[in-house]
């Protein structure tokens, strides 16, 4: 399939500019062709308004319509075959097995959102019935469900150009949803982008659905997603990226006339605690785990473990030694842009120059420059140097992570007082051990969206009960989750009918519940029919 | 029950400066003893400090506890006797019976806010069960729900000081999901606060639950609120008021290092449609029921209707005629405070001198400005008088309303097209009306939390289906209600346990679900045990 390069404006090719700019191969410095047009104004309004318009007509289109159109996306996605995996790989540095897994990532949740509408508990259908009599007032007919927003704007993210970008959960759950959404195009993946916007539009023919309900802009600064985010017509955004480029257009979204919900994830410290029984029993495993965490995907994951904590011992001593030896056996790897890599180099050299920190130990080989390769980094302190300097628990995107010393429990609660918020926090404990620290954990489910017990946060499990969310500075919202199909929960809003004739109601509150969803009905959730 | 003018922290009364104001009768003029003394900074941070340290006890108790608590928080409002309507009479104006009925209405919802934790289907528990066989990883135990967020910042409205203020659903809901209230105390009725903080605290003693779940801090600017939502321990807010106010607090909490959530409910100018079917058949009827509704409470009600709608026709001349007739034998009535009727007589003489704008009738009697007394006013303009000046669509909070006539369907259209979000939108028609008007109908879905249909949007049922809230400018976030049991979602988020040993998960997550409340189980709605 070729790649033109340009923007795809419900479905209609544009370019508006002679401004391009071309994606590099990360492993080989090389430019990829074609030449990617920047989106104008113009073009962007062009974008919402198609958008606009589509969600008219797809948000009274019938549940299963748009579960059809989801399941078609999947299919879609297998259609675009081998090409679609080597550009991918080309544009990533990421190995051909990574691009597949994230591709059946990507299928897996576009179907676990159309059977999320299909089944239609997600909608929260509440009635409560009248009472003609009731005094001093005749009670009404009151009755509410989630109605979609309107158009979204969606930005990916770099680290997964399948996963979380044009195909991501952001994409589909809006969809889900009812709504149209509006992406800007990762510059680090654009031709991943444009293949995956071909795969919407061959669902949305195949299906019925209006082609507005999807558009592709491209762009390589920052203009086109603040315009994009400014639009008057744009009701809600998504965005998975760096602190600073999702604070940044969280202001924007809040400072418009008519501010916007804006869904940041902006990844995490993600800590790590190891209690003492487990530190004595299962200290290499531990270790072997840990670094595995870390350098996978080269440490390219907004849940990489940026911190490790555990009380000063011999048993610490001996976990600090085995890690230091994994992770001398790591081999440098290819970072996935010039801007990551060169962020990535610049947080290692403060960190080696801060007096705080001390090099505990990093890959043995050499990185490649010329290759955006990076060396896997461990480092280590002691409680007071983050006392000293708080920005050690600053995340640093990519294979590098810091051990913590703490001189006993209560030096543990007080670090974990003074954490930020994180996506998730991993504890590896025995039994005895979660019950001598209940005041810690207690603490700890304050900082975090996500708790896990003798495990690794890296390798996130996409269904309903996952959260991938947290306090800030993990999210903007921490409600709300961009993984799983709670994510849903972004685009829509409740909308209350009191007084409603029945066969004007939205059909999942109709009397006879005929999709035969679950409802609360004065109060009790059942399937019932009034 | 004696008032002492006192901030209350944590159940302790505070005074730390001499700065102090007094709440007025607003039918009198007469200023009501006692002072009320502004809070300081460091009653404020001792105000949150104490909530912080409470959070830690409180969202530990049993959910038994929070309902019982709230429970004996409806017990205990009824305690205050006749001496807290009367209170409240005398700080608002408002008959006895209507104090009564506001009375009745926070019992209510107090005690459904504790219903819906005992049923607990609310927490949104889900499961993914784990499968340790599956290829190429295996599958971790997922499992979720929802837990309080933190000490929250109330701000209750004036023209509901029992029902959305000290006892009002932000506090019941913030209480209800687990978290504790400080509350700013709303300068027209402190006295009504203060009486109302007391039923609160003895509630707590009585249920074991600690006094730092609640204070009121007493002032009247904006200082102490504005330090309230910068406070960095606060970590969400609930406001009802004026769009000004509500916006510029929104930034504020938007603006902080840590963003916080901030719910604003601001009110809105619910526009009602007549479609000409309903005004050929019961144009007697509307009329009499619009000006009830317009004039309910003076006027002073967030669901007030501010627009009425229809085309130009004889049957709109009758109409019209119809509520001038009525609207000119309303008696002047007492607002709630001097700020609101200043601001509405100035809002009456600049419309009275607006070109675009005719007066249709108005109070017959000279309202007495000593007693704060407004004059009840209808204005008409045609559908170019809203094209030629936009603002005469804002909210003017009080009995006035502007009837506008459209030139037909598609010019309603048009003009519902330009409508700024609202809490409600009522349409008056006939089955055969509400065909012909599809378009109309499904563009005002977008507009609005709540649709009417041959009703009033004045007298808000309070029950689980209700949502009162809607888009920018009515709240800050449309996802959100101030209203009905869904309020309690915006006090919590989502925590998810990963491989978490059962005995240390949350009750409603454990695989024996003692409680039996409704979870999601691999995708499926249950209340089966695992």
């Amino acid at each position: 399939m070729e790649i033109s390069g340009r923007q795809l404006i419900a479905g209609r090719e544009t370019s508006a500019t002679s401004d391009s700019f071309k994606a590099d191969n990360p492993a080989t410095g090389d430019a990829l062709e074609p030449a990617f047009y920047e989106a104008t104004v113009e073009e962007i309004n062009e974008a919402v308004e198609a958008a606009l318009e589509a969600f008219e007509i797809y948000r009274s289109k019938r549940v299963e319509t748009r579960a059809d159109f989801l399941d078609a996306i999947a299919d879609e996605i297998l259609v675009l075959g081998d090409e679609f995996l080597e550009r991918t790989s080309a544009e990533t540095g990421y190995p051909l097995a990574r691009c597949s897994a994230e591709r059946d990532r990507a299928i897996n949740h576009t179907r676990q959102f159309a059977n999320l509408i299909r089944e239609g508990s997600w909608l929260d259908a509440r009635i409560d019935l009248p009472d003609p009599t009731r005094k001093p007032f005749p009670k009404p007919d009151v009755r509410s469900l989630m109605q979609p927003l309107g158009p979204v704007a969606v930005f990916g993210a770099s680290n997964f150009p399948i996963a979380i970008s044009v195909l991501g959960a952001d994409t589909m759950s809006a969809f889900a949803s009812g709504c149209p959404v509006v992406i800007k195009g990762h510059p680090a993946h654009p031709g991943t982008c444009e293949l995956a916007a071909r795969a919407i539009y061959a669902a949305a023919e195949r299906t019925g659905v209006p082609a507005g309900v999807f558009s592709l802009l491209q762009g390589r600064g920052h203009e086109v997603g603040t315009a994009l985010v400014q639009h008057p017509d744009i009701t809600a955004a998504a965005f998975t990226g760096s602190l600073a480029g999702g604070r940044a257009l969280f202001d924007v979204a809040n400072q418009r006339p008519v501010p916007i919900p804006f869904y940041a994830e902006m990844g995490s410290v993600n800590p790590l605690f190891i209690l003492p029984g487990a530190l004595k029993s299962r200290a290499p495993q531990i270790a072997e785990g840990f670094v595995a965490a870390l350098t996978q995907g080269n440490g390219q994951f907004c849940t990489n473990p940026g911190i490790v904590l555990g009380n000063e011992s011999e048993d610490w001593q001996r976990f600090s030694a085995l890690v230091k030896e994994k992770v001398e056996a790591v081999a440098p790897a290819t970072m996935l842009h010039a801007g990551i890599h060169k962020a990535y180099r610049s947080g290692i050299e403060s960190r080696c120059e801060n007096e705080d920190l001390q090099v505990l130990g990093h890959s043995s080989e050499n990185p490649d420059d010329a290759k955006l390769e990076a060396a896997a980094y461990l480092f280590e302190t002691t409680q007071q140097g983050i006392v000293n300097d708080p920005t050690l628990l600053d995340e640093l995107f990519g294979p590098c992570s810091t051990l913590v010393s703490c001189g006993g429990s209560e030096d543990m609660i007080a670090l974990a007082k003074s954490l930020e918020g994180s996506l998730s926090v991993t504890i590896h404990g025995t039994e005895k051990d979660l019950a001598d620290h209940r005041d810690l954990i207690s603490i700890l489910q304050t900082k975090t969206g996500r708790l896990i017990f003798n495990g690794y946060p890296v390798g996130l499990e996409v269904c309903h009960s996952i959260h991938h969310g947290g306090p800030y500075p993990a999210t903007t919202h921490s409600h709300y989750t961009s993984v799983g199909t709670r994510a849903i929960e972004r685009f829509v809003r409740p909308v209350c009918y009191q007084d409603w004739p029945d066969t004007l109601l939205p059909i999942e509150l109709q009397n006879a519940n005929p999709r035969g969803v679950l409802r609360m009905l004065n109060g009790h959730r059942t399937r019932d029919a009034v």
